[in-house]
């Protein structure tokens, strides 16, 4: 899939057929985060693969905002240092596993609310790092709209040489 | 180019050819960042797009990190809300105008540190939102190293099940 159609029709997926993920495509996945890009290329992150049902279960359990993490069949645990920039290269590197795996049509969602401290112990998370988000990986149950999206107007968002001059 | 392909050759680009990014390539990379996905769909950013030569120097000049702002043909400035997870999500968008406009062949880097604060005045910001980066945008006056690219080795970063147990 070409890069701005992943970006244009990425959506978040909950809800994943009871099929895995092949090690290839989740290698990839990991990949595409280790690859990413991040402030003065420090790569302040790390990536827990998560494919033991009870750990996902788990997982599943204590993330408030992402109980279907449970019936996934592969997470992607993002921690990261406790630098300055650390959540905006760690952010950049989720983006970057989202788009790959879409682009093999696994769908995916940024679980990232409560319960995350709780999955330290869980995965034993060393003290020095923070717990960014939880990203389930699986194939769409459901066919996806693509671009489908609920996005503010291009007018509501983007301006031209100062803020409030419309793009448009 | 396929979306893994992007994400793994997109590198950092610092240095631009004296020729414009078309309109519709400067609107495509604008609507990456509009289609990404935020945390309950907030969508906490502004995107401002500058092309005149005259705020690019300034930018440049203030942007203490990245004084290439200024022969770059086009800028999108980053603000955000003051909200909990903007700067992730705005983190997210912006990876999404990276990886779109490098499928087009044009070449970007975050400026971020200092000297975003003064920005404001010259894009007329207000108060009520914060400034992430400067986005540069622009043909690579060199060619690029597809994929070369110096990261942690996937030991160093990737885990399976728990923290410390090697992927590979």
């Amino acid at each position: 899939m070409e890069a701005f159609e992943a970006i244009r029709t990425l959506l978040a997926v909950r809800s994943y057929q009871d099929k895995p993920v092949p090690d290839a495509v989740a290698r990839r996945i990991v990949e595409a985060g280790r690859l990413t890009g991040s402030a003065m290329n420090a790569q302040p992150w790390h990536f827990i693969v998560v494919r033991e049902r009870e750990t996902l279960r788990r997982l599943g359990a204590l993330a408030s905002s992402g109980p279907y993490v449970a019936h996934a069949p592969l997470a992607v645990v993002v921690a990261t240092s406790k630098s300055r920039f650390a959540v905006s290269d760690a952010s950049r590197a989720i983006q970057s596993m989202m788009l790959a795996a879409w682009a093999d049509g696994v769908g995916s969602n940024w679980v990232g609310f409560g319960g995350l401290e709780q999955a330290r112990a869980v995965l034993d998370v060393p003290a020095g790092l923070d717990l960014l988000a939880i990203v389930p990986f699986g194939y769409p149950t459901r066919a996806v709209g693509r671009g489908q999206k609920q996005r503010k107007s291009l007018r509501e968002v983007a301006h031209l040489e100062r803020f409030g001059q419309p793009l448009e």
